[in-house]
């Protein structure tokens, strides 16, 4: 079969690897249908974290049961699953508090399990899947095409949204500024707009993202930046800021931007991976009273409520993929979302 | 009449100034019936926070308004009155989120109100309070003499617990970890319990304080600090930690051992001043999804509420106070807090 592969920054190859057999009762195999390009794969294609060895890479697919080991009780052959972007066994403490990015039994795609095993990557033909029982959504029946799009971004980027709305606590009538125009802040426009945000800015430079924030709910565009940026957004809500602010960036400049776009009591609802994480304005926090919650989302607790939406049409954040390629062409995915060309790349084996 | 002025660190002194009057037809004049030394007042008194010319101190009192300007609507001569740690009017934007230390039109006893008029500090015989509709809270009747303190302890301290646990998200059936045993520190344990706190852990080495923390309801105390603190809390809560920790000191090693004593997807309600704030541990913060909300406690708002239960005998947050002064002797109350030998000191004009 094929699978992607990094080597090192910059060099994405697809590459023929050894068939995936179950190794553990609790394992399914599962053939990926779509998969996708995540802007944090751009850390290690850019260099800013380290690739030791050649690995598989890849965190968000969909794909259909092949076969499953002999403890799996949830899943049979033949169903239409999701794979949110970590390994979970959804029974564990951490899982049953709806963190299952914490499971203590967990693992990454591209990475290892909670006992050392190497895990497959997302962006492949096939993809031995651990504890599937926890770790997968199966969808009741079989998706037409149209949704697939929709279904994958659940994965990952709708749920990521989606938990920077509720840790900004956005609920009917609240004032939301969104910073970050990628998938996830798109995203988060959507879940906010669900929750029944009030306004939404939305914060971005860049025509064909704004147009795809406004149709997800964005009532108003803010393209300044910097101090000009938060001048904006305080003008626009009585001076004093917003009441959620969902940072989809992870920089320090966003983090700033975010804080400083929150009323006093306000929150920040952070998904944003922080780069440095060194430069949290705490005393600004402290002293307005803004609170920062959010984290690496747990998405695989929220498919269950969003699958619904998507199925129903009533969201579609499958409207993020810009982009079909495929997975034989993966490479130029990547470069297409380092240059920024593409919101988000779609792969098809 | 006569108030407490600090000229230098470890420079506390009373002396004659000179009576207050009403300045601006917002204003009260209230007699101070009982005030006290604050934690944070021990700031300027070692110096951590500069003092550049001799000014009044003090921000937490009970009294009896003996004078009200012209368009003083809502209080009355002869009322009992309970001040907050800040001046609000209680009707600008912020005042109405419930962010009343964020007030618009505030001030700062001690320092100004937002023209630039100097206002008074608390710790006096008389205070002359602007924005007085908005800034203070009247009790209907006439307390008795044994419900004063915890009156007194709505100033600042208990409404400061409170906004811990509120931050920290606690409610009934939650875990709880306390971090502090100063007056807010057991204030914070008070305020977990009357919200319904399922089981409170208080972080304590001090065998009075550790007494008083099982009176207002913590199960079990921790004296271990640093990395042994931690291991001894993840030990009491599954491993993982407890759902909300209340930070209530302020410093850099407080802030670690709180969030680290958070379960994944837990909160850090913290109200201790960050003395430094650089060193926030924001990829654990984010890796383990545990939200920090929390700040300068809005306590007016609380007030109304923790009243009732104050004046029914509910909860008796007025034991924080350990020691009682004239406000002749106010330069050996700030030794004691200073020297920890008193928890909190009131002082009886």
């Amino acid at each position: 079969m094929k699978a992607t592969v990094i080597h090192a920054p910059g060099d994405i190859r697809i590459e023929n690897v050894p068939d995936p057999a179950i190794q553990r009762p609790t394992d399914a195999l599962v053939r990926v249908t779509a998969s996708c390009i995540c802007g944090s794969d751009l850390w290690p294609y850019r260099g800013v974290t380290p690739t030791t060895e050649p690995h598989r890479i890849g965190h968000e697919f969909v794909g259909v049961v092949e076969e499953v080991g002999s403890s799996v009780s949830d899943l049979r052959v033949g169903q239409f699953v999701i794979a949110p972007f970590v390994v979970s066994d959804n029974t564990c403490a951490n899982c049953r508090h709806g963190v299952q990015t914490s499971c203590l039994h967990g693992g990454s795609w591209g990475g290892e399990d909670a006992d050392g095993l190497a895990v497959d990557g997302g962006q492949g033909e096939w993809v031995r899947v651990p504890q599937a029982d926890g770790t997968l959504v199966a969808v009741d029946d079989e998706p037409a095409a149209e949704l697939v799009p929709g279904l994958l971004a659940l994965s990952d980027v709708m749920g990521t949204g989606h938990h920077a709305a509720l840790g900004a606590g956005v609920g009917p009538g609240s004032s939301v500024v969104v910073v970050g125009d990628g998938a996830v802040g798109l995203c988060a426009v959507i879940a906010a707009r669900r929750l029944g945000a009030e306004r939404i800015v939305l914060m971005s430079r860049n025509e064909s993202r704004q147009k795809l924030g406004r149709t997800f709910g964005a009532d108003t565009i803010v393209t300044e930046r910097g101090d000009e940026g938060i001048a904006r957004v305080l003008d626009l809500f009585d001076g004093i800021g917003a009441d959620a602010v969902l940072e989809c960036v992870g920089t320090d400049e966003a983090m700033k931007q975010a804080v400083a776009s929150a009323r006093p009591g306000g929150r920040v609802g952070y998904v944003g991976v922080p780069v440095s994480g060194s430069s949290l304005p705490v005393q600004e926090l402290f002293g307005r009273n803004v609170g920062l919650v959010g984290g690496v989302a747990p998405v695989r607790a929220y498919i269950p409520d969003l699958l619904d939406d998507v199925l129903s049409g009533a969201i579609d954040p499958g409207a993020v993929f810009d982009r079909t390629m495929p997975l034989a062409d993966v490479a130029d995915g990547y470069r297409a979302m380092d240059d920024r060309s593409a919101i988000k790349v779609l792969l098809q084996p």
